[in-house]
C-alpha cells in the first residue's frame, strides 16, 4: 500500500486518469487527451447539453489480501489501496471492470448511482459476485438528464462510490471493515477537472481504515483545485467537517449562479452507504496552512478521526507554522490523545 | 392486515384513491375523476400556478389492535394497516379525519407538513388524542406558495407522514413501536402521478413493522412509475438505499430542468421523525428483475433491514432469475443470516 | 445567566444588533442604522449583488464559569450565557473577536462558514487558544459570491455557529459539554430580518444545556417573523422538529420562486458540528398557540429534548389554551416523564 500523501497527489492523479482511460476504445493518453476530460477550474466549460454515446473503458481491478485483515482493490497485482483508485467516468460512458478475486473469500464489486444489470448487481441476492480465485467481468452505464417538459428525470453524474456487496454476509459487511471501498466519480460534460482529489471514506471508527495520526495528509498548493469525495460505512453516524473553507450542498459543490437557493456548508452528515463530493481552492481566503479535516461527533474525533489537510506555499514551500502544527499532531499534542 | 404485496400493487392504489376523495364535497370517482387527480408520467403538467381554493375530503379512520402488540390505522373497520393507508391532498385542499379509537389506549393522530390548529395537534400536550374508544375529528389545511418578490415561503406540497402522538407518552412512542404511522402527500397541481406507491417505514431495525424476509416485496412491470414514500421512526438513524435506481435531492425526485443543481442520490438518510418521496421508472435503462432495497447501515441490513424491488416484465411475468433472487432471499441465502 | 425567554426576545434581539455593530467603524447606532441592516419581511429587497468591501465589527467576548460545570460566552463581564450571543455579519463584513478567558481552562473560539487564517482557528492544533486568563483577538472574514460563468463558488452566507475547540481536548469537547457555543450568522445583503431570534442548540441529550421543562420557551406574536438557528453539538444524532411550521431546505428557509425544486420539511437532520437555520411567521396559517418544538428520536424526546414556542395573540395576550398547555408541559403531564 502506498503512503497515504502520495497516493493523492499529482502522481496518483494521473494514475487514476491512465485507469480510467485505459481500455477506451477510443482515447489516447496524450496532455491534450487529458486536458479534454475536463475544464480547468477558470476556463468556460463545454457543450453541458451533450448527449454523445460515450465511450467504453474496460479495466481490470485486482482485489488483494494486504495483510492484517486488510483487502483492497487495485488496478494492477501488487497495487491495492485503501481506498481503491477513484474510478471516473462521463455520463453516457460505459465502464466494464474485470474483477481478479486474488483472495481467498467470496467477494464482488457493487457500484452507487450508476447503471447495472441484475448480473452486475454485485450481492449473492443476485448471484452475482467472485467466488475465491475467480474472475469476473461486471458492466457499469450512465446515463444523461431525461428532459420530460417542466421536470427531468436525473442523469448518472454525481459523486459516487463502490464496495464489495458479499464477503462476510449479504451486505458485504466484512469486505467494508476490510477495505473494499473506493471513489466512483460521473461527470457531466463541461464539469470542472480538479488538479488533485482525496477520497476520505468514515469507516467505523476509522478514516481510510486509519486512525490518528496515521490517517491520510492531503496535500495541495495554494490556489490549485482539489476535490473531495467523502464516503460512509459502517454502522456508526459521522459528519464530516473541513476547516477554513466550504462548499455549497450541490451535486458539484458549486452554486448554480446568484439564484441558486442551496445552502452553503462546512459540516455534513457523512453516514453508511452515502457519498458526496465537492470541490474547494486549496487556501482560498485564509491563505496557507495545515487545516483539519474530522469527524465533528465529539467522541470520534477524540477518537482519532481527525487529519490533515497541508495547503503549501506557491512555491511548493511549507507555510509558517504548518511543520509545527503537523508534528502537534503526530506528538498526539493537538491530536486525539492529548 | 392484508398482504405485503398487494397493499401497494394497483387494486390498493385504486383504494388510496377512493379513501383520499371519499368525502370530497365535489369530487365523484369516475375514471376521468381519477385521471385528473395528477398527470401521467409521460404527459404534459397542468396549471402550476394554480391558487384555486381546493376540495374538503372527509375520511374516517380506525386505530385497531391487530394482536402481538400491533397497533393500526385503516379506512374501514378491520381494514387497519401497518403502516396506514397512504393520505393525499392537492394543495389549497383540507382533511378531516374522524378518527376512531378502538382501542383501550390513550392515541391521536399528528400529521407534518400540513396546517393544523392547536385542537388538531394531535399531542397530550395541547391535549388533542382520542381517549379510549373515544371519536375526534382532526382538520388538516394546506396551502399554496406565497410570493414575497424575490423569494417566497413554502407551500404544502411534499411527501410527509402521519403518525401517532399520544400512545405510551408524551410523543407517541408506544405508538409508533405498535405500528400507528403511515404515508401523507400533498401534490402540487401539475405533480406526476405514479402508477403504485409504495410506503417503506424504517423504525427501529424493522421496515413496515417486519423483519426480513417478512419485508415487504415491491412490485411493478418494467417501465411503470413507481413512488417510493420513506418515513422513519423510532430511536436509531438509517440509511435507505434502493439498487439500480437513483433520484434527485428535491421535493418531488425529478430536477427542475437542466440548471437544477440538486444532487442526484441513491441512499439517504432516513431518521426519526423524517420523510421524503420519490419516483423511478421501474427498472429503467437496467431491465427488470429483483432488486433490494435495504438500510445501508450494515448492522441493520445484516440484521433483517432489507426487503425486494420486484421489476416484472412488461407483459407482468417474471424476469430470468428473479425467482431464484426471491428464494434466496427467503432462504436465508442472500438474506439477513446468510 | 439571563432566563430563556428574555434573551431571544426584543429586548435581546436589540442587544444583538448593537453587539455586533458596537466596534464598527463607521456603523452608528440609530434606528435607521438598525432599519438598514435588513429588510423587512414585507419589503422589497435590497441590491443582492452588492460587492461592497464591507464594515469591521470589533467585539470583545468573555469566556466565564457560569458554576455548576457550565461556561459561557458573553459579550461584557457577568453577562455569558448559553448558548452565547447571536453574531450577526454581512457578506464583506470582517469580525474582530477579542476573547477574554477568565476561566482557569484553556479555551478558544472557533467559527464555522466564514474565513479565518491558521492564527485565528481556534484549536490547539494550529496553536490557537487562550491560555486560563489570557486575552486573544480572533478575525473573521467574509467573502461574496465568486462567478465562474455558469457556476460560482459560493459566498459566506450561511446559518453558522462558533465554539471551543480546545477546553479538555484537542476538538473542545469539554467546552461544549460546559455550554460554549453560540449561533453565527452571515447574511447576503437584501436577506430578511427577522422580528426574533431563537437558537436552539442539540447538546447530547440536553436543548441549551437544559432539559424539559426547563428548556426554553420561545415567544412572538402572530404575524411575526421569527428566525429559529438550530445548531447540533456531542456526540449523539438527533432531529430537530417544529410543530405547524414547515421552511424550505435552502440556505434562508425561503424558496427562490416557483421554479425552485428544493423540498420543504419541518423535521431535520441536527447532527454534531451542523447548523441550519430558517424564518417562519409565527401562527401563520394555523394561528395562534403553544407549539411543541422537539427532538423527533423517541427516546430524546421522552427524555426531555422538548420545548414550546409561544405563539401569542396579536395584541400580545395569551391565545385560550395555551397557558394550560403550558402549565401541562411543566407538570410534566404532556412533558417527557408523563
Amino acid at each position: 500500500m502506498t503512503e497515504n500523501s502520495t497516493r493523492t497527489g499529482p502522481r496518483e492523479h494521473g494514475l487514476q486518469r491512465r485507469a480510467v482511460l485505459a481500455g477506451a476504445a477510443t482515447a489516447i493518453l496524450t496532455p491534450a487527451a487529458v486536458a479534454a476530460f475536463g475544464t480547468p477550474a477558470t476556463a468556460a466549460p463545454g457543450d453541458e447539453d451533450d448527449t454523445s454515446e460515450g465511450e467504453t473503458h474496460r479495466i481490470t481491478m485486482y482485489a488483494e489480501d494486504l495483510g492484517g485483515g486488510q483487502v483492497g482493490y487495485g488496478l494492477a497485482p501488487g497495487e491495492a489501496t485503501i481506498p481503491g483508485p477513484v474510478l471516473e467516468m462521463y455520463e453516457g460512458d460505459t465502464m466494464e471492470i474485470t474483477l481478479v478475486n486474488t483472495t481467498e473469500q467470496r467477494l464482488s464489486i457493487h457500484p452507487h448511482g450508476v447503471l447495472y444489470d441484475t448480473e452486475s448487481d454485485g450481492s449473492p441476492f443476485n448471484d452475482s459476485f467472485n467466488d475465491p480465485g475467480q474472475t469476473r467481468t461486471y458492466i457499469w452505464r450512465t446515463t444523461h438528464e431525461k428532459s420530460l417538459g417542466r421536470r427531468s428525470r436525473p442523469g448518472s453524474a454525481g459523486y459516487w462510490h463502490y464496495h464489495d456487496h458479499a464477503m462476510g454476509g449479504a451486505h458485504g459487511s466484512g469486505g467494508l471493515i476490510a477495505g473494499l471501498y473506493g471513489a466512483l466519480i460521473v461527470r457531466r460534460r463541461g464539469d470542472v477537472l480538479p488538479d488533485h482529489q482525496f477520497t476520505v471514506v468514515f469507516n467505523g471508527m476509522l478514516i481510510n481504515n486509519k486512525t490518528a495520526p496515521d490517517t491520510p495528509m492531503f496535500e495541495a498548493r495554494l490556489g490549485e483545485t482539489v476535490e473531495f469525495i467523502c464516503i460512509g460505512h459502517g454502522d456508526l453516524f459521522h459528519t464530516f467537517h473541513l476547516h477554513a473553507h466550504r462548499w455549497a450542498n450541490t451535486r458539484t459543490g458549486y452554486l448554480q449562479g446568484s439564484l441558486d437557493s442551496s445552502e452553503v456548508i462546512d459540516n455534513r452528515d457523512l453516514n453508511p452507504g452515502s457519498s458526496f463530493g465537492f470541490q474547494v481552492v486549496a487556501g482560498e481566503d485564509v491563505g496557507p496552512g495545515a487545516w483539519m479535516y474530522h469527524c465533528h461527533v465529539q467522541f470520534h474525533s477524540d477518537g482519532g478521526m481527525a487529519g490533515v489537510f497541508l495547503v503549501r506555499n506557491e512555491d511548493g514551500s511549507m507555510p509558517d507554522g504548518a511543520q509545527a502544527a503537523i508534528d502537534r499532531f503526530h506528538q498526539h499534542e493537538g491530536g486525539h490523545s492529548s
